[in-house]
This record gives structure tokens, sequence and C-alpha cells, in this order.
């Protein structure tokens, strides 16, 4: 999507990766390398004007050795501070952003003191590598802490108190070289398993003191991090109360109803933050429902007979739990919205 | 535009044509034939599912070769009657589509004949291969004509009465195999030297009376043809009437407002029917306005600093009279849209 994003402005993407990234292999430019190969990096930065990414799991050590030779963003810092969560929840912490209670886990002995301290229920998290609820373990009583030890004790992790939040809405904002920033409305997630299913944009009943306060606080990320490109902050919301749960250096799943539901794409706005062009504008227009297609994808006749959607394949085989698309609905009306959001789910079976 | 539409889809673009079109090589897989190749033609039409293409000057012997070995839409009958001023005149006046008075040009007895009959001013057009302007020629007086036959007397011609007319607007209409038909809303159209600088749309002070009219005349011509795929005919306003000036079998630049000013682009409908799957909706969101970059491209920094401006270029080397990208500017309100339109073209020095 990011290339797709580009073409209309001439801007022309390659990509460096793995041999199984199919949905970038046809598109734009792909340049196949194994992880760890240095030469191939240093040779691909040479061959570009900048390097982005849109995982936050490519190793620092990468993003390192292609910022002596390209300009990088978001820089390697951001990679070091997001793809740890227990690095995540000390950098919200020390700016004062507020999060769930958190205890650093290196031995059984840091887990149960972290227990009694936290509190039960709490989540065991391994501290990288986690996405879509994978590296996750709820824990409710001791058998539950022995059970979660013992599947995840070999790796760094993280316990995390359980919050009880009223809802999940995440913030996209974008900065650019020289500091200007912008942010898209609020939008609220709705995952199952782990995996999101849905996001509504703006959030529903969405106040501006709410938005404010998010935006307060993502900016607040954005200067300390002294940030280039796309982030998205997850957020849990309570009462008024805002908790940071884990931010993403890159276009984000919850930012892709901005395709046909802002005036620019996140992904637009993230190749123009990284490029230092002027940002673009991130009005919504009208209500947007993003649903994810996970593990299947119904047929495009089936699909297409929608007026009021778009449809957005990524070229990716489907398993079980993977997203491979996603359907865009666009509403004036939030309620009418919502309406039409489970008569398609249920048109095309797909589950809440 | 139809390979950028196709991917949401999961609808990959091969193109043929020539070593020059560096557009389309860019953003798809790209086949280079030289003209009349028919082995490579015939090799191309295999690999693929459908045919389509992107001017009405194709030969019509290529999309009958290519007939034979794949589905090829608009048909080769479309493009005949398309690609010869004539042809089309006569298949309007067949049809009882009303047009401006016009004469077959094949000698200078023919031309003198005809201005007799249709009286002066009038234009002297090439039948074929005419486009932006080219290959026609202004008579206002006996000198005009002399000095109209010397240049084009070599070619088949059509000489055409002027027409008193309001506006030029045009429709673009959509078509599926199974006869399911929509209309985008009428836009007007204004020209500078022959070629298209700027589209509104929906067309000022669109009635839906006239809009009515339109797709009554649209739907005749899908009709009689058995068109399949995206058709623009190009109109003249006279008071409540229309006359029709000419069509183009392909998507069309007074369309290319409908990516971000209608639910569904003109290229992913052009895309949807000639796949024989469900047409988009055509409705419009709010008003767009689409201002042709001819000959010169802005600096991106110049073009991407407005907040309602959609920027797409497409990777053409500029020269003077060239289309090489348009810029769309969406507003709710018609009258504000002219005004930002005003203010746009002077902020980046595009003429008029």
């Amino acid at each position: 999507m990011l290339a797709l994003a580009g073409y209309p402005l001439s801007i022309r993407c390659r990509h460096i990766g793995g041999p199984d990234d199919t949905s970038a292999r046809e598109v734009a430019d792909y340049v196949v390398a194994p992880q760890g190969d240095a030469d191939a990096l240093v040779k691909f930065a040479r061959s570009v004007d900048v390097v982005t990414y849109e995982s936050e799991n490519v190793p620092v050590e990468a993003a390192e050795q292609i910022a002596q030779h390209a300009r990088i963003y978001p820089s390697a810092r951001v990679l070091r501070v997001s793809q740890d969560r227990l690095f995540e929840k000390q950098f919200f912490a020390s700016h004062h952003i507020a999060t769930a209670p958190f205890a650093r886990i290196d031995s059984r002995a840091d887990l149960d003191a972290a227990i009694e301290r936290i509190g039960l229920p709490a989540v065991l998290k391994t501290r990288r590598l986690g996405y879509d609820g994978k590296g996750q373990a709820v824990i409710r009583s001791r058998e539950d802490a022995d059970a979660a030890w013992k599947q995840h004790g070999s790796v760094p992790l993280i316990l995390e108190g359980f919050v009880r939040f009223e809802r999940e809405v995440s913030i996209i904002a974008v900065r650019s070289p020289s500091g200007d920033t912008r942010f898209y409305p609020i939008v609220e997630n709705h995952h199952e398993a782990g995996i999101l299913r849905l996001s509504l944009a703006p959030a529903p009943q969405l106040t501006p003191a709410l938005q404010h306060k998010a935006e307060a606080l993502a900016a607040t990320v954005l200067e300390q991090l002294d940030y280039v490109g796309v982030l998205a902050i997850e957020l849990f919301q309570c009462g008024d109360a805002l908790l940071a749960n884990e931010m993403a250096p890159r276009v984000h799943n919850s930012g892709h109803w901005t395709i046909e539901g802002a005036v620019t794409s996140q992904f637009e706005n993230h190749l123009r933050a990284i490029l230092d062009l002027p940002l673009g504008n991130t009005d919504a227009i009208g209500h947007a429902a993003m649903i994810n297609l996970i593990g299947s994808i119904p047929t495009l006749p089936d699909m297409l007979r929608f007026g009021d959607t778009h449809v957005h394949l990524y070229g990716k085989t489907p398993r079980p739990g993977r997203k491979v698309g996603h359907i865009t609905v666009l509403n004036e009306d939030a309620v009418m919205l919502r309406k039409r959001v489970e008569e398609i789910r249920a048109r095309l079976a797909l589950q809440d």
C-alpha cells in the first residue's frame, strides 16, 4: 500500500526482504536478501533516497547499518524502543504517559514478586516479536503462572497488570523532519483472539477533549523520539483517561481506513514525511469502518456487490489467523455505518 | 491508473506496447512489441484473461487478431466506429442522436459542396488519428478552405458545421457483459487550444433533466454497440439540447476526477466491467475539479502544500502540449470549488 501510494506522486519504492513476501514483490522493485546479509543492506541503502520499514521487528543492527549510508526513518532509536515492550513502557513512563502497571521479568522470582506487587489477573508477554496476540499468556491463578512461565520463561518477559478499560482506541500521527505534525481522528478497535477485526473511524462518541488528550500524548512521543513518519499508538480508554498500550513505528492496520476515509491516507503521509514533503490533510471524510479479512477471502463478486465498500487484497496466501485484506465501509452517519458493517459481515460470513 | 486500480482487487495487468511508454512500464508487467507484430499479439492474448486498450487508435486488425485468442473489450467493432469521425457521426445519426451537421470529404469538390450545404464557419477534420485538437482546421472563408485542403487533403476527411454551444460536457458510462449499466454525473469540460484543461464534476447547475438526457443518449450507444467497459461521450450543450461530438471507448481524461471524487473510480469500474464483476457505485462525493498538468510539472512541495488537492503524475517526460499529470481539487461547495481552482492555478502558475 505504501508503494501504491507512491506511484501517483512519482515516488518509486524498492523493497528488500525475504523470498516469501509476495505482496511487495508484485507491486514494486524487490530485492531478495537473507536476514543478516550486511552487504546486500549497504548496497540497497546506497541505491535509494531514504529507507523506511513496515515492521518493528527489523533488527536494530540492520537499521544502524543502513543509517551509515542513507537516511532511515523512523530512526534506529525508535526501533529499539518500540520493538521491546519493556523499553516501550519505560519510555512512556519516563514521559509521564500513563500505562498499565508493568514489571520486568527475567526469572521466576521476578514473576512471583511482580504478581505480588501488580496483582492478578495479569498478562505475561514476551518483550520482543509478539504480534496479533502471540507470545502472551493471561495469568489468573498460581497455576496459570506456572504454565505461563513454563511456556515463555526462556526469553525476556514483561508482566502487565490487567486494565479494566472501556474500549481500545488508537491514534495515528505523522511528523516530518522539520517537526510539522498531524493527527488522524482516534479510531475504536475491536480485537478477537488478539487480532484486530474492526476499526471504526472516527471512534464513536469521540469528544474533542479525548482527541486532544490523545494528540498531546502522541505529540510527546513524537517529539521525544525526534520521530519522522507515521506512528500508531494503541491506547486503552478508561473513562476520560487514556493508557498507552503499545506503539508501532509504521503505517498501521488501524489506519487502513484512511485510504478512502481521510483526505490523505496514512500511506501517502508516511511517504510525504520521510521525503520531507508537505504533510497532507488528515481530516476524516464522513465515517469509515475497516473490516479485516482474516484467514480467508470471500469471492470478488461477493465482495464487490455492495455500493458503500472498498476492497483491498494484499496478494497473500490465506492461512488461519493471517490478515489477507480488508474492506472499508463508508457512511455519512455513524449509526448507519455500524448497521452496514453487521449486514456486510453477515452477507460475507465474516466472523465478528 | 488502470493497473493501480487493479492491485487492491488482486487484478494484475500486463501491458503490450511500444518501447517508449514509460508510464505503463513502471507500474506493471510490460511486453515491448513493435506495431504489427502479430505473433507477439497472439502470445500476449493467450497469456491473459481479458484484453482492453486505452487508446482508440489501436488498429482494428490487432483487435480482431486478439479476439481470436482472448476476450477483448470494448469489441473490435466499437474500435472501428469510434476511431473514425465519419463512422462515429454516422453511428450517432443512425440512432437518432443529434450531432453537428457533417459531410464526408474525399475530394476538393466534396469540400466545396459541403461548405455550400453546411455553411461557414465549419471545421475540417481528419477522420482518423486526431486528438487534442490535432488534425483540425477551422474554415471561415474560401481562403481558409484552400489552406485547409492543402494541409489535410491527402487523407480522408470530415467537415463539421460550427455549433453555437453553451458549454462542452461529457458523460462517462460503464456497462458489463450482462448489460448492467452505470453513469457518472455529467462533467463540464474546458479546453484551450484543443486540449482539455479543466473538468468540473458534477457539471455546474446540472439538472436531473439534463443528466437523464445524457444517460438516455449514452444508454443507446452502449446497447447498440453491445458495449463492455467504460465509455466517454463528449457532448455540446445548447440550451436543453445535447449534441454528440465524439466518443472514446476507454477511460477518459474527463473522468480522472472519479479517483477521489466518486465512490468508485472509472478505472476500477472499467476493470470490473471487462472482468464481468459487479459494477461499482458511480455517485459523486461532493464536488470535484480536475486540473490537467500540461507540458510541465510544478515541484512536488509546491503541489502538495494544499489541503484539498490530490496529485497524479504519470511518469511521462514533459513536452509542450503533453498531458503529464493532473490535480484533483475537492470541495463540498461548487462555488467555493471554483474559487479554489483559480487560487491553486495561480499559485502553481498553471495557465487557464
